[in-house]
């Protein structure tokens, strides 16, 4: 008798139309389709687009789900196919990867389907992907809550030449650039460490893979006040920029720097 | 009247139908469908399924016609759709970045779609992939040709407690985990830095998204004489395991490190 049961982690990739060949035949077998809305900020039309690619319906899953209520969803997945889509490549989210551990150790096999990431978008700002060091993510702040590890980490990456992703924020809705460089300039006033600093270049990332994808090479000072759009964004801080960084961006951005 | 020309690089991603749905839109609205066959190891399967995929004869394009020759082919898409297939994500080759580069200067806009790349797949060995440092790549060495610089930027990562992505020369038909070994080993012995060491853990990830794919958690020095299959090959050097990645390895590979 054929084992009807399986759970599929399966990346989108980035845009609407971003999933692989492979991962919408397995999503389209599949008797579950669920959409992490967790670790991305999900819009309408993604949702749409995906049920009818897939021709099911998509439904959302929450931290809750994905969390600490994952024990019986992979249970499910012994006897029904159920394939969690993810924004992006599924091995990049720590969620992720625990739902993995966990279904191994439940005796489930998690396969996994790779997507499309910003990791490997981030050669659309001219530098090279390989003299980029540590990826951050810096957090909507609260009362209680203001980590500063990501501008340590900036500083060690800075320290060696190397380049910054800095990823921001998906909860409430996402976070906008001039948040995260406010974020980043009331620390530098706090620690003074000259991580960052006003006349400081940097690119602005907006919903890569989209249609109105947009790419933006600014100084710090003026992404403070400027508007970028619906997320999500993205943002790169240069370290030692070389000579043929130097003329992609030219060609790229039309900029000398 | 519709202008019907167009430059399309395609990232074609992992495995054989590792596409996106908007990339294979594009193939098979395209005039002429290249696939890049210089910045990776091609099999004869791939070529077949892409071909089935897009209904339309995939050409391989070398060296010669993505570099030197790469003019007449962006003057060509002014008139004619040109797609050209990469597989992995386009924007990780600085072959395809020059592409961009140089159909902006002779007034083509050439769009970029993003696949899957290795770069996320190192989720798979259990380390987070936001504690990888610099990516290096082990080319095959040639007597007139020696460099060292991929030792030295290992040893950079590992000072700060960083892993490192080692990808292996596609040329010649790839290279197999064991040359790549052989040569960090005879650097080690001569340099004596203490980057590498025989009892070291490595990862070797075969395949990466195909259905034969097969990740393997080694020593250093069982790895010289092991046999991992067809390319391509990668492997992960792990710098400073913490307590969550020793978890998670534990879980994927049964192994306690």
């Amino acid at each position: 008798m054929r084992k009807m049961g399986g759970l599929y982690l399966v990346g989108i990739g980035l845009g609407e139309k971003g999933i692989s060949v492979k991962g919408l035949e397995i999503a389209r077998k599949s008797d579950m389709v669920l959409l992490d809305s967790y670790t991305n900020v999900i819009d309408e039309n993604k949702v749409k687009t995906l049920s009818g690619l897939i021709g099911k319906e998509v439904r959302l899953a929450d931290r809750t789900s994905l969390e600490e209520n994952i024990d019986p969803l992979i249970e499910e997945s012994k006897k029904k196919r159920i394939c969690i889509l993810v924004p992006g490549d599924p091995l990049l989210g720590t969620t992720h990867i625990s739902i993995v551990v966990r279904a191994r150790e439940l005796g489930v096999k998690c396969e996994v389907i790779p997507g499309a990431s910003i990791f490997s978008s981030i050669g659309l700002t001219g530098l090279s992907p390989y003299k980029f060091g540590r990826t951050v993510t810096i957090p909507h702040l609260e009362k209680s809550f203001k980590p500063r590890s990501f501008y340590y980490q900036i500083k060690l990456n800075k320290d060696v030449g190397l380049h910054t992703l800095v990823l921001l924020d998906t909860e409430r809705g996402g976070m906008s650039p001039s948040v995260a460089v406010t974020i980043l300039d009331e620390i530098e006033n706090e620690e003074r460490l000259g991580v960052v600093s006003n006349s400081d270049l940097i690119f602005v990332l907006s919903r890569i893979g989209e249609e109105n994808q947009h790419i933006c090479l600014d100084r710090l000072e003026s992404v403070i006040s400027k508007e970028f759009g619906p997320p999500p964004h993205s943002l790169v801080l240069p370290g030692k920029i070389d000579e043929v960084e130097r003329e992609m961006i030219k060609a790229l951005f039309g900029v000398e720097v």
